[in-house]
């Protein structure tokens, strides 16, 4: 059973796992194989954990062939979903079993690697897949919190190449996670709004930092950006859950962030990058003072001792300059993609 | 002039650098140049700014040959010394001028890659060397936290091989320090105790995650590693500054440091890794709620998507199994570098 640690200091958690060897053998770092063998490609079904989600053709059964978007459980999980988190104490540290659920979501069936590639239908249906596996997770009491993110390339901590997303739900709200919904309270009590709505109104207003603006969503590279590129895409409209997106928005959000993706690839000739579903703990009603949100972060820089110390970072391109060239950068939207 | 940004939600700041392209070029990762040209070694003096201090054979003149240690400005500093703070807002956002000092510390005149390799005086005089660069900069009013720290292997984000370590005096108290100082702060309001002077107690007692125990000194894998061979270093007598440290301490941790970098090194077949000391704010009296000490992070593993959206990390090698690890690995403190 993988466990949750708790800084006593700062208060964050880790997941230790604790499948235990004689001698512990740190991890490699490898490339992400490339041409070999894929367990995401249809017709691969039987080298996947069972289905917990598909949306399929008609006539088709689960974990066969014929699915768009598949989910299935991570084969090595962080968490898992058996037990109880048997809360305790160990002299001045906190510890619980790690209860969790730890999902892959397997994007297309064919063998693409940048979901950028991929048309905008099926961008939908996988953001269609995130709020439906959200929902379903809220049910279960002991989950608080569900992050869903995409590693792109090894630099990002892919390790394989088929175009896919996961989710992590956790039992106890993540450290950052708290720490956005704390500050943007803060915000609200003392202003009376949300901190993200007056954020994209004085991003639009001053258009120095803007990527693309869409009827319903805006996107721009954050005025305190901590990477090279780092990118947002926000909802205009204040939403503090992701799950509770409008279908209009789905359809947009499909497009933009196809736009948005294609942009950074060309830019920066095809980055690895991680992008982060920022949304509130599942088992809240809706916020007035937290915003969902996308945060994309190319992987151009290596964090070094200095950030890890202070968790401050040192950006080397301005928000304005990577803004501009994005906003400026022209992408074709059709696909070429074979299937 | 660099800049200093926050992040309105959390109030995490970021440097951002100002000099400015027509097109913004995304910083490439390339490994550290072996072999090549090194700035760093004795007779290369005019190749790097003017020295700030330097230990050195009596008659021999700054910037030129005869040093042991030598600490100089960095050729691309993240922060300027020159100028006043300036700060102020813009709407919603908060801003100063990127003021410190970015120094780097030359470990030895000749060409040694790591500083595990140099005896145990030369290990000697760096620490002392970091304790007189922070007494000095604490004379500086608009100068508020010192961070030491070292980069070894392109993962870890060195650029250059010689062996060296770095310091960045910052205007602010960054994020994670005091998130340090406030959880500490916590701990002391609550139960009239250092939380590392209780951790330590708890680590000898249990005395199932020691690396090593010293007189002065212990060295531990936390029991909420982030990373897979996380190791901290902490003086066993209470004290918040580094810079207070006495000199039977710096006699003990030049073998104590030397000692752990030689495990660690041995035992993960030369990792890339940081190290930072964690230490109090400049501006402060002596704390009785903080105490300094080393953390030590292997850079085995990348951090994904996951750990970026979270702070939640997930680390595949159990503390105790670590510790035991590097415990049981023997290493030899003799010296065989040339010179």
């Amino acid at each position: 059973m993988p466990e949750l640690r708790k800084d006593p200091i700062v208060g964050r958690w880790v997941i230790i796992a604790t499948d235990r060897a004689k001698r512990p053998v740190a991890p490699k770092i490898e490339p992400v194989p490339s041409g070999s063998f894929c367990p995401f490609c249809e017709g691969n079904e039987i080298h996947t954990p069972h289905e917990i989600l598909a949306y399929r053709e008609r006539n088709t059964k689960p974990d066969e062939k014929g699915w768009r978007v598949r989910v299935v459980p991570n084969k090595f999980p962080a968490l898992q979903i058996e037990g109880g988190l048997d809360k305790r104490g160990d002299g001045i540290y906190d510890h619980m079993n790690g209860i969790g659920a730890h999902e892959v979501i397997l994007e297309c069936p064919f063998h693409e690697t940048s979901i950028s590639n991929l048309t905008e239908e099926n961008i939908r249906e996988i953001l269609w897949v995130y709020r439906d596996r959200l929902i379903d997770l809220k049910k279960d009491p002991r989950l608080v919190y569900g992050m869903v993110f995409k590693n792109v390339g090894t630099a990002a901590g892919a390790s394989l190449e088929h175009s896919h997303s996961q989710l992590i739900v956790t039992p106890i709200v993540p450290i950052n996670v708290w720490e956005e919904m704390t500050g943007s309270l803060e915000f609200f009590n003392y202003r009376g709004r949300c901190i993200y709505c007056d954020m994209i109104h004085q991003e639009l207003t001053t258009a120095k930092r803007i990527v693309l603006d869409s009827p319903s969503f805006v996107s721009f590279c954050p005025y305190a950006s901590r990477f090279p590129f780092e990118t947002w895409i926000l909802p205009k409209n204040h939403n503090s859950h992701y799950e509770n997106i409008q279908k209009n928005e789905v359809e947009e959000l499909g497009t933009v962030l196809k736009t948005i993706l294609l942009k950074l690839e060309k830019a920066l000739d095809k980055p690895a990058y991680n992008y982060i579903i920022h949304t509130s703990p599942l088992d809240t009603p809706m916020l007035p003072h937290y915003h969902w949100h996308i945060e994309i972060i190319p992987r151009l820089t290596r964090v070094a001792g200095f950030e890890w110390g202070t968790g401050f970072y040192i950006n080397p391109v301005p928000p304005e300059q990577a803004a501009q060239f994005l906003h400026d950068t022209e992408v074709d939207l059709s696909v070429k993609v074979k299937r």
